[in-house]
C-alpha cells in the first residue's frame, strides 16, 4: 500500500496555506506545508486563478486523498473579504474534484475543539497544540500554514476516532 | 481568420446562464445559449465542480476569446446565496483562464444602460432589448440564458464602441 496522504486547507484570495500529513503508525507526520500567494496588481479572474493552479500543482504532486478545509461562513463581518475568500474556495474546490481529493468541511469550533478539548481556544492554544502534535521545537509560521496543519489534524483525528 | 466567438455568463451555484456570441460583419449572431445545473443534493465542492466542469466543456468546445461577467457585490442582501455564487464564480474564473479567455466583469447598471439606454430599466426591458438585437420574436427562456445574453451583448458592443 502507497503512503496515504490528507491535506489541510487555509483558503484565502491573497494566499492559501496548504499542510500535507501523512498517516503513519506512529502518528501524523507532517509531511510539507506551504503558501500559495496570488499577486495582488493582477484581476480577481487572475489571482483566483494562480490559487487554483497553484493548489492543483501541489495535489499533482502527492495525491491526497482528503482535502479538509474550513467551513464558510454565511453572516461574515467583513462580506468583502468573505467574498473574495470564497471565490478563492471555489477555485480550490475545483482543483480538489479535479485531482479526485474527497472534501470534507470543519468548523472553525471542531478544529479548536479537536486539538486544545475547548471550542472557544484561542490562536495561540491551537497554534500550540498544532506544534507538540507535530513534534516541533516551535510555532509554525506563518500564520497560514499552521491553520491548515491544524484543519489538517483535525480530520487526522476524527477519521482516527470514526474508525 | 477563424470564427471569433464571445461567451456570456450569468453565475448561480444553482444553475449558470451562457451565451456564446459570433461576432459577425452585420452584428451579433447568436450562437448557443443554456444553462449549466447542479445536483441540489450533492456537497458543495460537488456541486462547484458540476458548474466549473460543465462550463469547460463549453469553452473547449467553442473557444471563446473573451468570457463577459456579471460584478459581484460586496454588501448582498442575502449574503449566504452571494457566497454560495462566489463559490460558483470562483470555479467559472479559474475554468475560464484554463481555456485562455480574457475575463471582463460589467455591473448591471453597465448591462443594463448598453442595452436598453437607462441603468435602471427593469428586467422585461432588458430581455426585450435582448431578443431585439439578437432578432428574435419572442422574450428568451429561461431568464438566466436571457441574462448571460445580455452581458455578452454588453460586452460586444462595449468593444465595438471603444474600437
Amino acid at each position: 500500500m502507497g503512503v496515504e496522504y490528507s491535506i489541510g486547507i487555509d483558503p484565502g484570495l491573497n494566499r492559501t496555506g496548504y499542510a500535507l500529513l501523512e498517516r503513519t503508525p506512529r502518528g501524523p507526520r507532517l509531511c510539507e506545508g506551504g503558501v500559495i500567494r496570488s499577486t495582488a496588481s493582477k484581476t480577481l479572474a487572475e489571482r483566483v486563478h494562480e490559487i487554483g493552479s497553484g493548489l492543483r500543482e501541489v495535489l499533482e504532486e502527492f495525491g491526497p486523498a482528503t482535502m479538509a478545509i474550513e467551513q464558510v461562513f454565511s453572516t461574515p463581518k467583513h462580506p468583502k473579504t468573505a467574498l473574495m475568500m470564497a471565490h478563492a474556495r471555489g477555485a480550490i474546490l475545483m482543483a480538489a474534484r479535479d485531482a479526485g481529493a474527497i472534501v470534507v468541511h470543519y468548523t472553525p469550533a471542531q478544529v479548536k475543539k479537536l486539538l486544545t478539548g475547548s471550542g472557544r481556544a484561542s490562536k495561540e492554544q491551537v497554534q500550540h497544540a498544532v506544534s507538540r502534535e507535530l513534534g516541533l521545537d516551535e510555532i509554525l509560521e506563518p500564520n497560514d500554514v499552521a491553520d491548515a496543519f491544524a484543519v489538517a489534524l483535525c480530520h487526522y483525528h476524527t477519521v482516527r476516532i470514526a474508525a
